[in-house]
């Protein structure tokens, strides 16, 4: 099953449900008006957008109509947590060895995840505003999601996986200028990560297929910079699976249904897959040729994201400009 | 103006006026039905709920009922965001010298914040229940905050007063035992910072008087750890003003209506305001004696924090025991 949220005024949006190859969609409002509200209540609402899903499929819903990306939000415009893992460590490593970093303790064996504002993600094809006075050295990161329904508090990995209600992918925009500071006073990123971006489409886990695998998403994830082939790293070498990454999230509090959890950037070894983002090029760079050579991000700069399946796209696309803010006047 | 959500069920509550003593409350549904709302309609709103709240002050609201704070949830049990900073430098200081931390980067010119879980907070009298099976030195810090309308991105200390909307009291539970290994990965608080709890009722800037001043609350906010005294520092000497703490929050992102900022632990220099989390006494104990001598908070174990003007309660009174969660069964 495939669900989007269609911008209508309103900061939720309206649910909708995808047809398989994104070119249909039908209106679920009899089911629930909004994901979240069908996430809050997945067990009435699963099988009822299922059958929906299933009639758009075969083009057996009259009321249905082009699904357009432009119009998409993001399927969760606001959820209630956005918590953010750096599973693939690989990327830590590179980062580490390029920047000369302090190693993060028990790197291996305990997942890193920071909290991130989860009030306001931007849809696929949203422009992404900054404040335009600053080289604030802008990257985005291509990941993967999950949304989950209600976690307990101190679930255990072995119990997570069955919270998964949807995947998703993400661009975990990046500051990178304003990271290390924060990293430092060990309180975590806040200034460094604005508001993240959805590709528009959340999909229960069966449509991947056997690339959902020990809760992991088995795509490449394909990151064009300007139109230019910038990698397509492949899921499966996340070291922690989704279902670590619930535990860690849900150790000592509750995860409301709809809380998002993320990959952090999806990274492979070797080289040859290139990356998911600016900063892990530049550490190869800088690792290989002494100093980075690619420049983060420049107002009017484009990046687009892609995981296909079988040679179709299974979220959609996020393809989005970074643009500056309007100054606030007094 | 004095507002609090009483639980009916559903997560938001439902919101209520409430008398400046406390004793009554009135139903605001024909206004708004929920916290939230109101705030995402502030400009419509306020002046309804201004008006009920005076006549309910004079006894002319026919359907006033007596205001139960055990029936109180948060004043928004799921909030937006949720940006922690820690503004009382005295505390910072106190925690670094005592357990030869490394200094923190700018500490005396930018602000430290994390951000939290905001889809869960607990009510003032709510049980906090944690994990059963770990030593997690657990602790409460009291705290002020403050609620803000819709901020815009990159919003400058000096225009960020006006989106001050209302003040809160809090009690950041935290585990002092997760926190220094979540500050050494660089990615911040997490398992570190379970649910916060809030005094039953917020109030707007002007119940405060004079103590409102620069943008902080000059208020003691007195601290009872089973009956006994644990604190009454001010917080007249918070370091950086609301003010400050909503641009450091905005400097990259909106803040959607419902933000909560919070000051950090409330903390004096001298000691003889005694202080408002475990944590830092144990510090203080560490600097004078050469070791903690204070425990962390046991099963069972109450805090108790309440703020005064001239003799009577502003926010109510957070009362409320940490209890050990149910373990979880296949």
């Amino acid at each position: 099953m495939k669900l989007a949220t269609l911008k209508n005024g309103h900061k939720d949006g309206r649910l909708v449900v995808v047809s398989r190859d994104l070119r249909r969609a039908a209106d679920a409002l009899a089911i629930a008006p909004t994901l979240l509200s069908a996430l809050e209540d997945w067990s009435r609402c699963e099988a009822p957008l299922r059958a929906l899903y299933e009639r758009l499929n075969t083009g057996d819903v009259p009321a249905s109509f082009d699904f357009d990306p432009q119009q998409a939000a993001a399927p969760l415009p606001r959820a209630p947590q956005w918590c953010d893992g750096s599973a693939f460590l690989n990327h830590g490593r590179l980062m580490e060895t390029a920047f000369n970093m302090a190693p993060i303790p028990d790197f291996d064996t305990v997942p890193v995840m920071y909290q991130g504002a989860s009030d306001d993600f931007l849809g696929p094809c949203d422009d992404v505003a900054l404040p335009p006075e600053e080289a604030l050295g802008i990257d985005f990161e291509g990941e993967f999601g999950v949304v989950v329904g209600e976690v307990p508090m101190a679930c255990p990995q072995r119990l997570a996986a069955r919270y998964v209600k949807l995947l998703v992918q993400i661009n975990d925009v990046s500051l990178r200028a304003l990271g290390p500071r924060e990293m430092k006073t060990g309180f975590g990123f806040l200034q460094a990560k604005p508001s993240s971006s959805f590709a528009p489409v959340a999909v229960t886990p069966d449509e991947l297929g056997d690339a959902w695998c020990d809760a992991k998403v088995h795509l490449d994830l394909h990151i064009e910079l300007n139109g230019a082939w910038f990698g397509h790293p492949n899921g499966r070498e996340m070291n922690f699976g989704f279902d670590r990454l619930i535990a860690h999230a849900a150790a000592t509090r509750r995860l409301s249904a709809g809380t998002v959890i993320g990959s952090g950037t999806v990274s492979n070894a070797g080289g040859a897959a290139g990356s998911a983002c600016i900063a892990e090029r530049r550490a190869i760079e800088t690792i290989s040729r002494g100093a980075p050579r690619t420049p983060f991000m420049s107002f009017g700069d484009r990046v687009r994201m892609e995981a296909r399946l079988q040679g179709a796209t299974v979220f959609g696309v996020i393809d989005q400009r970074v643009v500056p803010a309007p100054t606030l006047k007094d």
